[in-house]
């Protein structure tokens, strides 16, 4: 988030059939963060049944909670993205065109400050050209051109995923992906291998080739400190052979 | 695709226990243009269960051409990547760390030749530490540092749909996400609100201010030449308002 005090967008479910993809999306919301779920005209959500057996965690918090409100409240509340398999159409359509990628809106909705709902229609028809009238603007999830048509808690799952910076502080992952091996160790290692060559007769001609194709393949790798200790023993190991020695 | 005769990555389930979960990740490849599907000690996938149930269009092709294989057969086969929820690992652990992000390897995946394979593990523990052990990268998708696992068909859409361009040559998407209305049909509106302005006789001294406003709104919204024209009527009637002649 790019502000303490901004509400991540809310995510709005109209006309629902299948309560376990109600349960679907639920689970979704919570592992990205987000957790202000509206529901309009809702099947039941059986507390025993699919929509909780769906939810996983988030059937302590994001399902409970979920409110039941009408498609004008939502309209006149908030900012509305209406989720959409748009498919060929054009700027001669009005209703799906222009559209936004999940990706776009990732880019443009920290930019801007004020309530935003994300709005998914129904299983098999999705929302209708009106509802689609109504709604500010439009996101499509890009797709096979055979068959663009994403069940429903899968794409909110991808769109809720692009958007998770709108909602997560942090994820799970550690800040960086890689801890690259300090440099002093990766030159150890480099002259190690030197040393291997060496103790391998490999031809002295070819040698300095060698040793640049050993750094690349180090260098695209990003070896972590530990990993790099493990090829210094073995080098080392290579090198003297002390299972060798009399 | 960057190359046609490129294969996109393989598929792979290892030891799912449910049938919806294995036609759900059908479904997904189906709808980001992928196709071999490969199944390490699958469920029964009756043609009548949940299996055929979710998976939409895939059950006419994906998912009845899914071959049952060993898990050794992967790891021989492929270049192998295994999806996995990391928790806060660092370079300490050998089996999880360094990992790379779904928007990782769609970066770094196009660039490469050779078979790969996506491996996803079973519901609840995904990939086991012994399996992962086996495997030739870790992939994680960044989550809720509170609830970061994601529900096995979930993670695979997720995943898929990121890597989609290794499998899409095309979208249903326009190539473009707006058509832009020519220039001079936005010249032709900012000159009718301007006539707008002076019927209106807004103050002479603010017009400069307001025709920079309305410049500035249009500007960021990359109207299309359709959206320009309904404006340019609906302007030509406010400014001659032919309702009020006599």
């Amino acid at each position: 988030m790019t502000d303490d005090t901004r509400e991540p967008p809310t995510v709005v479910v109209v006309d629902a059939k299948t309560p376990g993809n109600v349960g679907t999306i639920a689970r979704a919301m919570k592992n990205f963060g987000f957790s202000e779920l509206l529901l309009v005209d809702p099947p039941e959500l059986d507390p025993d049944g699919e929509a909780y057996g769906f939810a996983g965690q988030a059937r302590a918090d994001v399902l409970p909670s979920a409110r039941e409100v009408s498609f004008d409240h939502v309209l006149e509340t908030y900012h509305t993205v209406g989720c959409t398999a748009v498919t060929n159409e054009d700027d001669r359509n009005h209703v799906r065109f222009p559209y936004s990628t999940p990706a776009d809106l990732a880019e443009r909705l920290p930019t801007v400050e004020g309530p935003t709902a994300l709005v998914f229609g129904r299983e098999r028809v999705g929302l209708t050209n009106e509802e689609l009238a109504r709604i500010d603007e439009i996101c499509s999830i890009p797709a096979n051109a055979d068959y663009p048509v994403l069940n429903l808690g899968q794409a909110a799952t991808v769109t809720l995923y692009e958007l998770r910076d709108l909602a997560l502080e942090d994820t799970q992952l550690p800040d960086v992906e890689r801890v690259r091996a300090p440099e002093p160790a990766l030159e150890r290692l480099y002259d190690n291998w030197e040393g291997l060559l060496e103790e391998l007769n490999h031809p002295e001609g070819k040698r300095e080739k060698t040793m640049r194709m050993i750094r690349r393949v180090y260098g695209r790798a990003d070896p972590t400190e530990r990993e790099v200790n493990t090829f210094l023993g073995l080098l080392r190991r290579a090198t003297e052979r002390p299972d060798r020695r009399e």
